[in-house]
């Protein structure tokens, strides 16, 4: 998943951020000066501020500064931004959100719901978008909101620890296993759990396993490879929509994690939901989020809603342009810009001839009703070159940033590649990669 | 602190929420029926949603059910739901936020900020405040945002924790303490720090003493009492603005926390920053954000800022209806508001005889420049009357959820009791307490 951050993030986005920085240093200079020039407390000033100035102080940041063609170009975290042309077609003008000064300011949410936090229009939002997909199931699940899917799976560590043990239960997960798994278990050096790494090799009856399918990093569909009848099980389904690959049924574990991230795009909200089946599970994970944040923003969780709200209306209204097209079907449209991208991927790996990547998938889709080929959210990049033995080295020597296998629990030779990125940087990378022989 | 959560708080929260739960269940059950009917996937429904029906969709949580003088009136939680008066007034106007669709989907918000999730908006208005406030330092101090502030305490722990120690560096804060202190520091049993109590009877040189000021629960202004060199500190200003108290000085310590939640009344908005002195112990509580949830809510930052940059507008612009007075001006306003239900309080408890409340404590106002009485967020009431061994339980057979003095380190003869609610709780609860003999 690209809900990444790693070692080095403060100082890579430095580096590629000094020009979007002093950009914005300006701009906070003269609203600065603006201010001090006005801010004379006790003096009447009788002007209003303009509905321009209004306006400057709630301009968002815009995230990562564009790239240039010889531009570092960062595809280490999975940062969604390619899906930012679609909410800026006509579905953008329902997705828009309106909040009132007065709006949304209680701790509290739904006092009747275990989940006392969670605003009733995301569960509506999130129970209508998966019986419209078909992913996973909601009829006897609790929906729980965090701050973030990362958020959730901490909370799901903390619920399923046994509260008393002589020692940490072990979390394992097959490698390569997402890179915030290892480092998100053990931060905070934990009595209740700690990090065993691959659940191939781990031996014992006691343990959660985290099951991310499709896979982050490679991709592939996973399932539970321990079997025990005392073992936990986290499932981590960020990537189990249909832009990324078939939906071939309809799952129904115990634990499920999404995030509206790798949903629609939407990284910068921090919304992740967990579907849990046990109440005093659910419970729990509740209990940590009490504990950990006393609940989830309720302005990011009305702007979820608002945006897979958007999503579900577009197919159940069919709102599409006279044309046609799928300018308002989100998952139409984010498959066939996904493919588009594994085929120049692909076309520029066999111009090179130096890498490989892990093999095409692909199944029937239920929600789609058609045969379709997988398109992960990253690349599983390989070098078959014997002298490169450091593969992210080797890419960052051509000004690309990706993440090492090493990190994924696996060797030097393979990295992983954002493919969610804007067009920009997916073009520049593709014909670098293309180049190296 | 508001910024709270009990035991028992799903079970509380359901008592009072029936009747609310039941509401909401009928609107969910229309709007099921309404998406149920028009779900036909593959049909094509020519419908487009109407507004109406688009705004029900995102019609957000309206808090806690409304009271009525036989309700259980619960103010356990310092739920600052007192505010939206002000907000419902003309200042609400210019506190609207809207987001189109396709706005802050980056994980990134200033790649060239240490805290590179934190709107450059949030920082510049946060900046602002606190200038026209004069109550924290800002110049040479990095800004850092959380979910809550509560998420940036433990930021905080993570960071002045020794990465590498033998044992656990104590966590302790002079009594009464804020409840939350020690079941945050200790939910996850962490190694790395531990609750060890009242910072009166400590002994050590290395620990990290919490200083909250004005004092939840009690409203007294503190400073550390220990004063080891090697010794770290946390000062939680949650409460340092000027409704609650006189701003006396421009503080100016390592570590200053601040929420939205207390400043402005907008807990839902699940915003707090923190100011920080020391470089690599902002990047070390910048590393905690990344890993507990990958930043924070770019919504719930531009909402913050939104609110924020309203209430400096406020001032420095003079926003003053024609007839004049404080509509406006959220400090006073609010101050206003918690100097009357003060006055009804003291007044209730003479009538009532059996209690006592710390005495009144004032000074000079820095911003509003004049002299002034204290009105604690929180009223910390004890019981005189002998037969009354446990002030939580007496009150709530008086259908009045207070909090026990036994989580604040304290004995059983004194409660918390949120100043913030509602008018109609407030109204109910000095009503009733008037009439305790």
């Amino acid at each position: 998943m690209a809900r990444d951050h790693g070692d080095g993030l403060a100082a890579i986005a430095g580096r590629i951020g000094v020009v979007g920085s002093v950009a914005l240093n300006l701009v906070a200079l003269v609203i600065y000066l603006r201010g001090h020039f006005f801010s004379s407390v006790g003096t009447v000033v009788e002007k209003r501020p303009s509905k321009k100035e209004e306006l400057a102080v709630v301009a968002p940041s815009c995230g990562k500064p564009s790239v240039l063609s010889d531009s570092m170009i960062s595809l280490d975290h999975g940062d969604p931004t390619m899906f930012e042309t679609f909410w800026r077609g006509p579905i953008g003008k329902s997705a828009m959100l309106v909040i009132p000064g007065w709006q949304t300011m209680s701790y509290f949410s739904d006092v009747g719901n275990l989940c006392w936090f969670l605003e009733p229009g995301l569960e509506r939002e999130v129970r209508r978008l998966h019986r419209l997909i078909g992913n996973a199931a909601v009829e006897g699940y609790h929906v729980l909101v965090g701050t973030g899917s990362m958020q959730l799976f901490q909370s799901a560590l903390y619920a399923l620890a046994p509260p008393i043990a002589d020692s940490p239960i072990s979390v394992v997960s097959h490698t390569p296993f997402y890179s915030s798994y290892p480092s998100v278990t053990d931060f905070l050096d934990s009595r209740l759990y700690r990090w065993a790494g691959d659940a191939n090799t781990f031996d014992g009856d006691n343990y959660i396993e985290v099951v991310c399918s499709p896979n982050n990093p490679d991709g592939a569909i996973r399932e539970t490879i321990l079997k025990s009848k005392t073992g936990k099980a986290i499932h981590d389904l960020a990537y189990y929509w249909p832009q990324y690959t078939p939906i071939t049924q309809m799952l129904a574990h115990d634990i499920m994690l999404f995030t509206v991230s790798k949903c629609t795009g939407h990284a910068g909200t921090r919304i992740g939901w967990a579907l849990v089946k046990d109440k005093q599970v659910a419970q729990k994970m509740n209990k940590f989020m009490e504990l950990n944040t006393i609940g989830v923003s309720k302005d990011a969780q009305l702007r979820a809603a608002k945006i897979l709200g958007a999503v579900a209306d577009g197919y159940e209204f069919q709102l599409t342009i006279p044309s046609g097209g799928d300018v308002n079907l989100l998952f139409h449209y984010a498959r066939r810009q996904m493919a588009h991208r594994w085929r120049a991927l692909r076309a520029a790996v066999a111009v090179s001839g130096i890498f490989s990547l892990p093999g095409e998938v692909g199944g029937f889709c239920t929600f789609t009703k058609d045969m379709v080929i997988a398109n992960p959210a990253f690349a599983w990049l390989r070098c078959e070159k014997e002298e490169v033995e450091d593969l992210e080295s080797f890419l960052r020597e051509h000004k690309i940033i990706t993440r090492s296998g090493t990190k994924f629990g696996v060797d030097r030779k393979v990295v992983r590649i954002s493919m969610v990125d804007t067009d920009e940087a997916f073009n520049i990378f593709v014909d670098r990669l293309a180049t190296m022989k």
